[in-house]
């Protein structure tokens, strides 16, 4: 547990989430700039920040690409260098990854990383064939293929070979709207029973509503600094340890094994490697759960449990937030919402309030290890930080 | 003239630039990436190669995003880091950049990075829709502002402010023509005459048809390393000694001045400061001539000439591939053409070859230093990086 820092946040921001009328992506995001720079007054933005990254999946929603120096303006960051990343639904963590980069390579001294998507004033028909474009066009989207049908086989072939059951699917929802009820950032902040859920109508069987994430306006930041300047700006920095970003076929078609993302496992032990540390010392983790299987998944790619047993342990209640080893405290994309290209840095913000102390209803107790966990697609990219705090 | 390296580029590929009927963005990169490959038979791709950047503007002209594993795995480097940036025209631009961060921070050692665009088979109108998307969608584009009519605001500005006469933006045209003949390359491989060009129907008035870069597919890639692990892999690498990136607003209604792009002028600044020159010092240049009247304006900001000279510099004739300062001897985007995501390391690549005598019949004599400078929007965004031979 002695990995070298790569980076430190200094501060951080979100919108609310959830169905933002009126609000454009540049607005939205901007919400979440001004708490990052609120909460971080030894900051001084346009002399401080020299790069900015942001996460944005969707050009089509607004029919506005461009995405990074628009929303660099609208925070009053004009002229910096401000650059757009797309990889699926972790555009963002790829931002972050970006940022991380920039900071280590010394080019940057102290960036903003972040993400947006505004996509629910849409008819949900549409938003639903943009999000497909994550998919393969030529051999998946072409046939009709949509995400909550690409992840339905891979919750059928985890059912088949392990004997997960869709009751385990429903305890991932019953805890994530649990969690979410107690952030009052979330999109929806109300809890459900596995009555509930298993009785919700079938979306793309064996997922049914309550296993699907939401269709979520929203944006997020982090300000990240050099390990040796994150104490001129904060007293209490979270430190990145570990970056693991890993990709994998563009079609789900192609892959050997079903019941698990390579890329997730690929990105997480590059990322514990360089933090030093092993599954068992995570003590906070936002994990991808575009779907309730995804996270079930997640749970065994990630090494929080062994393979096939994803389950037993959300059975056993070790990831609630008194558990052994809490899971998207935040509501996850489940409830707190799924504004896609903001999801890999909202991943990080909830990491860092939990870190630092500041997760109020839904705060674990005294966490010093965090993870955030962001898939693109059907997991053809996914991104993986460690955290630390600074005690 | 002493800066310390960022990173070397040890090989570098380009597809043919043209109508590709028949492939497909995929399939496009292959043929670049291919050529890298096989220019540098001492590097083990699947081996060697850790991380992917690659620029894509559009993702909406094959209902594809997610560019970056999609291109990772066909070129067979499944399961490396792979991510896409999108910044309109400067999307490869400031994925080089990106790639330079990564090999810089000592994350990954050596990583490919490259663009591709896939728009000739759509309809004009529906590609001219989709680039209008670099442009504010709520204060430009919505109004019916095409590229076209934005750079035409440029040069009236221009000739206004500073007398520059429409021949010199058809000498422009001349120009580049001339050297895209030589190009095997290029998508179009034809000399013209300025009272050709002067003739041309008005695309946009002042700007005509010849005034006016190509709708082209093609890719682009570089293979960058650690400069000291360069040898390894090259007898003769291009060492990159300065990456500047800067942002303007993304309407152009907001600027102070329309006859230049203030984000071409900070970002060649911090590259010469990076790199220890000055604009006298570069020999050879490829620079964003999306419009002729742009290649006239980089010449005033990138330092080639005062503010306002631009128009005698292209009559003096020394950016022709005989002048002191050669520039786009490529043909640039006017005559090897315009895939959009692939133009900014399209321009490294010929930077490349001419640093390392390789460009054939339009060699310049003996180049040391190369410049690009690469525009998103109507400089929304500019990259620009500065390039030494191993000599």
């Amino acid at each position: 547990m002695t990995g070298k820092p790569l980076a430190a946040i200094v501060s951080a921001g979100l919108s609310r989430f959830g169905k933002l009328d009126g609000l454009s992506a540049r607005e939205i995001f901007q919400q979440a700039g001004k708490e990052a720079f609120d909460r971080c007054p030894n900051l001084d933005p346009r002399k401080d920040i020299k790069a900015l990254f942001v996460g944005h999946m969707m050009e089509s929603t607004e029919h506005q690409g461009h995405t990074g120096p628009m929303v660099a303006d609208w925070l009053g960051l004009n002229p910096i260098p401000a650059s757009r990343t797309e990889n699926a639904c972790a555009s963002s963590g790829v931002a972050l990854r970006c940022g991380i980069q920039a900071v280590a390579s010394g080019l940057a001294d102290t960036v903003i990383v972040g993400g947006v998507e505004k996509q629910t004033h849409l008819p949900t028909s549409d938003t639903t064939e943009y999000l497909a474009l994550s998919a393969d066009n030529f051999f998946e989207q072409w046939h009709g293929f949509t995400f909550p049908a690409l992840f339905a086989l891979i919750a059928r072939a985890h059912m088949h070979e392990y004997g997960t059951r869709e009751e385990h699917l429903a305890m991932i929802a019953v805890k994530n709207h649990s969690n979410g009820s107690k952030n009052p950032k979330a999109h929806i902040q109300k809890e459900i029973t596995v009555e509930q859920a298993m009785t919700s109508r079938i979306v793309a069987s064996p997922l049914k509503l309550f296993d699907c994430s939401l269709i979520s306006d929203g944006a997020s930041c982090v300000i990240l600094t050099r390990p040796e300047l994150a104490k001129k700006f904060a007293d209490n920095p979270v430190y990145v340890l570990g970056s693991g970003q890993a990709s994998d076929t563009i079609g789900l078609y192609e892959r050997e094994d079903l019941t698990s993302l390579k890329a997730s496992i690929l990105a997480s032990r590059e990322a514990y490697k360089m933090a030093g540390i092993e599954p068992k010392d995570v003590d906070v983790a936002e994990v991808h759960d575009c779907f309730t299987i995804a996270e079930l998944v997640a749970y065994e790619d990630l090494g929080f449990c062994a393979k096939g047993d994803g389950g037993r342990l959300i059975e056993s209640g070790e990831t609630k937030l008194t558990g052994s080893i809490p899971v998207n405290t935040s509501g996850g994309l489940k409830s707190k919402g799924h504004p896609v290209g903001a999801t890999g840095v909202a991943q990080a913000y909830e990491v860092y309030l939990q870190l630092t102390g500041q997760a109020d209803h839904r705060q674990v107790k005294d966490p010093e290890i965090g993870l955030t966990h962001n898939v693109g697609g059907h997991g053809s990219t996914s991104v993986v930080h460690v955290y630390k705090t600074s005690k």
